[in-house]
């Protein structure tokens, strides 16, 4: 199962690639439904100049259109990045069975930081299964470098 | 001021009224530039399959597209209901200058209740502007309503 787990992730970390070449914090989703990838999605809150366009965001958006529904308890999702409050909230919504994710995001991160979403006594959604650190290093390695060569970027045309 | 902000909250108002007759939890939102209203969205939850379309997050992006931004810095918010987790979230990532809201959401609100988003340490829009309880009633009492109708309902067919 952990290898199966690897080759979603391996997706989610293409797409994050893909992300990076349009100019986007490089951060990827996929959500798997009955062992199909139902959807693929990268950030694009500057393409489509959205603040909500996360990857998990849009993932999930897609996955409800394709399955006719709001909420989709046989989906499982997997993302490169710890997800954020918006986004945590977007997948309590959905009612997500599995989230999966890689590296950990010590300032905006909902799950395992911050106000970890799944454990305030608001949240309707508790059932659901959290497996952190897949594929950590590659997922964080990603954006590390894309935020260096900004900074690099930035530095030079100054 | 205080007549025209009640003018802004009363079309967020009709949005919801809107948002009844599609059977849509009745929540309705409307975004200011310059005091023209440039977004008006009430929830789409049910219509569009999707757990993010909740009337801010609608109006938030429609505003970020007519204006071509991500951040809408000189915009103002009016909510018929305090916005959820999901929803202050996505208003801090757009920079929204003013946020009016009409009732409050003490189980799923996150503004004044819950986790209260903007005095987060981990939020970076604490500049905000927040104004609670206009048209408060009005607001409160088209949520009660839909409810009371839809228990009744659900009592018939039972």
């Amino acid at each position: 199962m952990d290898k199966v787990n690897e080759i979603y992730m391996q997706q989610a970390l293409e797409e994050a690639h893909r992300a990076a070449l349009r100019q986007e914090v490089p951060i990827g989703a996929v959500i798997i439904y009955e062992q199909d990838i139902i959807s693929v999605q990268g950030n694009r809150t500057r393409e489509l100049n959205d603040p909500s366009a996360h990857a998990e965001m849009l993932a999930i958006r897609e996955a409800c259109q394709k399955l006719g529904a709001q909420r989709i308890p046989d989906c499982d999702l997997y993302v490169t990045l710890e997800p954020c409050t918006m986004c945590a909230a977007a997948i309590a919504f959905a009612r997500i069975r599995r989230l999966y994710f890689g590296a950990q995001d010590l300032k905006g991160g909902a799950v395992v930081s911050g106000i970890k979403f799944f454990d305030l006594p608001t949240c309707h959604h508790k059932k659901i299964e959290i497996t952190s650190g897949l594929l950590e290093r590659e997922c964080g390695d990603i954006l590390t470098s894309f935020f260096q060569e900004k900074r690099k970027a930035k530095g030079i045309s100054e």
